[in-house]
C-alpha cells in the first residue's frame, strides 16, 4: 500500500495501535504535541521533529542561523501546547559535503540564541555525515505540574475556542519567497522585493513559540481544557482537538484574526486569505479551548481572539461564514507524506 | 574549514563549548552516553541516535524488522551504559517513495519487538517524507537513582577495567555481508554463505542491550567508578573514559574477549583480529571500571571479564601485547563525519 493513501496521522494510528503502556510512568504516548512521562509530582514532557532538506526547508532562501532558530522554536512550541515550560534540547545532524564548519556553526548560532531567549539548555545529540541534503532531528524535553498539564482530550461542550496572534501569515510569507525564488532564476545580483511585506517574511523565517500566552494563562489563572500548537493549519488542528475530545465546534469567519500584509499578499496571488488562515501551517500561534465562564478573563488577554465555541459532537466541524452560512472544516493543512 | 577536518567529537565540541546550564535539572549535558535531568529523588536519562541509509545502514542486506530492532537497541545500550533503565522512546521517521506502508510496518515490528522484550513504551516521534532514503531518528529517555549514575568520569588509578561478552564480532559480521554482497552481484537466485558463521552475522544485524549485566552489577553491590557502551570500538571508548577521568590505562591483548568465528572470519579476510575487537565497533558490549577491591566479586560475574586496569595518566593509554611490549591505543573507531 503507498503510505500517501494513509497520510501521516493514519499511518502513525496504524503503526501504533495497541502499543500497551509496559511503564506506570508512561502516563500519555503517541497522538498528541507532547508525550507525558510522571515522575511523583512533575510530569516530563517529550516531543521531537524530523526536519528534511527539500521537504521542510530551502536553503535557497533559509539562512542557516534562522533555520537553527525555528528548529528549535517548533519544538518549544509543542511544549508550551502542553501548558509546560521547555526545559532541555537534543540535537542531531546528518550533514552532507557541501558544508563547512562554518555552515554549521552558523546553524547552531540559530538553535543557541532560541536556547537563550527561551531558557532551554542543550543537553546533547548525534552528528553524523548525511549522503544528501541536512537533516535535523530535535527532541525537546519539558516539564509541567500534573494537574496543569492540558491535552487535546478535553474540550466540552459550549468552551471558547481561542487562538493567539493571527494566522495564515507563515504561509503567505513562504508564498512570498517562493515567488521571489522564481524570480530570481537567471538572473545576476537578483534582489528579492520584500518591502511593506517585512512581517510574513519574519513569521515564516524566525517564527516565535508562544511562552508570554502560557505565562498570561497562567496568571489569569486560567487552565485550557483543551490546547495544541497550530502548525498544520487552524482547521486540521481544530479537528484534532473536536476528534480526540468527542465534541463538535463552530468558528466564526470574521473572528480570525489575521495581519493586513496576510491579506494583501493572498490578495496579490488572487488566493482566499481565510483558505490561508484555515489550512496555511506553521504559524505556532496557541489554539486552545476555555470554559464558558472564563469569558470575561479570556477576552482582555493581550493577544488572545475568542474565535468560535465547541458543540455537541452530532453537529460537527465547521465555520460559520460572514453571511451566516456553514462551511464543514476540512483537514486540508500541509500533509508531510504527500 | 572542512568538517572531517574536525571529525565528530571536535565539531561537537567546537558547537558546545561555553554552554552553560540555566536549568538547576540539567545536571549534565553534552559528552556521556546519555544527558542526565534531575527531578527530585530521580535522574532522567536522555539519548538519541541518529540513522541514514547509506551512511549507517545498507538495506540490500539489511531486513527492515532487524534494523528497527537495533536502531531501538543502540538507544537503549545507551541508557544502560549510564546505569539507568530504558523506559520510553521516540521514533522519527523519514521515508522516501520506494517505501510501502508494509515496509514501514516490518520496521515498527522490529522496534516494537525490542521495546518489548526490553519493557520500553513507544510514546511519540514524528514521522515525513524524505527526498532520498530512509532517515531514522530515536531518543530514549530513561531513569536511574542520582547515586547510581554512572559517567565517563569517575575512573581512579588501579580501578579495574572490565568488559562483557566479546568484541569485533559486529564487525566482522559486517566484513561478511559487505564481501557477500559483492559476491552477489549480477548474479541471479544467489545465496549467501554464512555456514558456521551465524554468530558474527546475528551481531551485526541483531546485537542486544547489555541490560543483563547492569542487572548483575547491582546485584553484586557494585556501582561502576566509570561506565560506557562500545559503539566505536574499544580503543576509542577507553580514551574517552580516560580523558574524561584524566587518567591512564592498560589493557592486555590476551585478556581482550574474542569469539571463535570473529578470528577465523579475521584471518579470511587477512586482518589482524585484535585490530578488529579494538577499533571494529558496533559491538555494543559494556566497558566499565571499579574499585580494586571488587577484583573478587567482578571476576565471578557471567559475561564480564577483567582486561586491565587504570593508571596515572602519564602512563598515556596502551595496550600490553602478549610478548610485554606496549602499544599505545588509538582512537581509529569509526568516524561517522569521515
Amino acid at each position: 500500500m503507498e503510505i500517501s493513501q494513509l497520510g501521516e496521522f493514519g499511518l502513525i494510528d496504524r503503526l501504533t495501535q495497541g502499543l500497551p503502556a509496559v511503564n506506570d510512568s508512561t502516563i500519555r504516548g503517541v497522538g498528541d504535541d507532547c508525550a507525558v512521562i510522571r515522575n511523583r509530582d512533575t510530569d516530563i514532557l517529550v516531543t521531537t521533529d524530523l526536519l528534511l532538506e527539500g521537504v521542510h526547508f530551502d536553503l535557497t532562501y533559509v539562512p542557516l542561523k534562522h533555520l537553527g532558530y525555528k528548529s528549535a522554536i517548533v519544538n518549544f512550541s509543542d511544549v508550551y501546547a502542553m501548558n509546560g515550560t521547555p526545559r532541555q534540547i537534543t540535537v542531531s545532524l546528518g550533514i552532507s559535503k557541501r558544508f563547512t564548519v562554518e555552515h554549521i556553526e552558523e546553524l547552531y548560532s540559530g538553535i543557541r540564541l532560541a536556547c537563550e531567549i527561551y531558557g532551554v539548555d542543550l543537553v546533547g545529540g548525534d552528528t553524523t555525515s548525511s549522503r544528501q541534503g541536512l537533516v535535523i532531528s530535535i527532541t525537546c524535553i519539558g516539564e509541567a505540574e500534573p494537574d496543569k498539564v492540558v491535552t487535546r482530550c478535553g474540550a466540552k461542550d459550549t468552551d471558547l475556542i481561542c487562538v493567539s496572534g493571527d494566522l495564515g501569515a507563515a504561509y503567505m510569507g513562504l508564498q512570498l519567497l517562493e515567488r521571489e525564488k522564481a524570480a530570481s532564476v537567471g538572473q545576476k545580483d537578483f534582489q528579492p522585493d520584500f518591502a511593506g511585506k517585512e512581517y510574513i517574511v519574519e513569521r515564516q523565517l524566525k517564527p516565535e513559540a508562544r511562552k508570554d500566552i502560557v505565562s498570561e494563562l497562567a496568571g489569569a489563572g486560567i487552565v485550557p481544557t483543551a490546547m495544541m500548537d497550530i502548525s498544520d493549519g487552524l482547521s486540521s488542528e481544530l479537528m484534532h482537538i473536536c476528534k480526540d475530545s468527542g465534541v463538535g465546534c463552530r468558528v466564526f469567519e470574521e473572528r480570525i484574526p489575521i495581519d493586513y500584509q496576510t491579506a494583501i499578499m493572498a490578495e496579490e496571488i488572487d488566493m482566499n486569505v481565510i483558505t490561508a488562515a484555515l489550512n496555511g501551517g506553521e504559524d505556532y500561534e496557541l489554539l486552545f479551548t476555555v470554559p464558558l465562564h472564563f469569558h470575561e478573563k479570556v477576552k482582555d488577554l493581550p493577544g488572545v481572539k475568542v474565535i468560535g465555541h465547541i458543540t455537541k459532537p452530532e453537529l460537527g466541524c465547521a465555520m460559520v461564514t460572514r453571511d451566516g452560512s456553514e462551511i464543514p472544516l476540512q483537514a486540508q493543512g500541509w500533509n508531510p507524506l504527500k
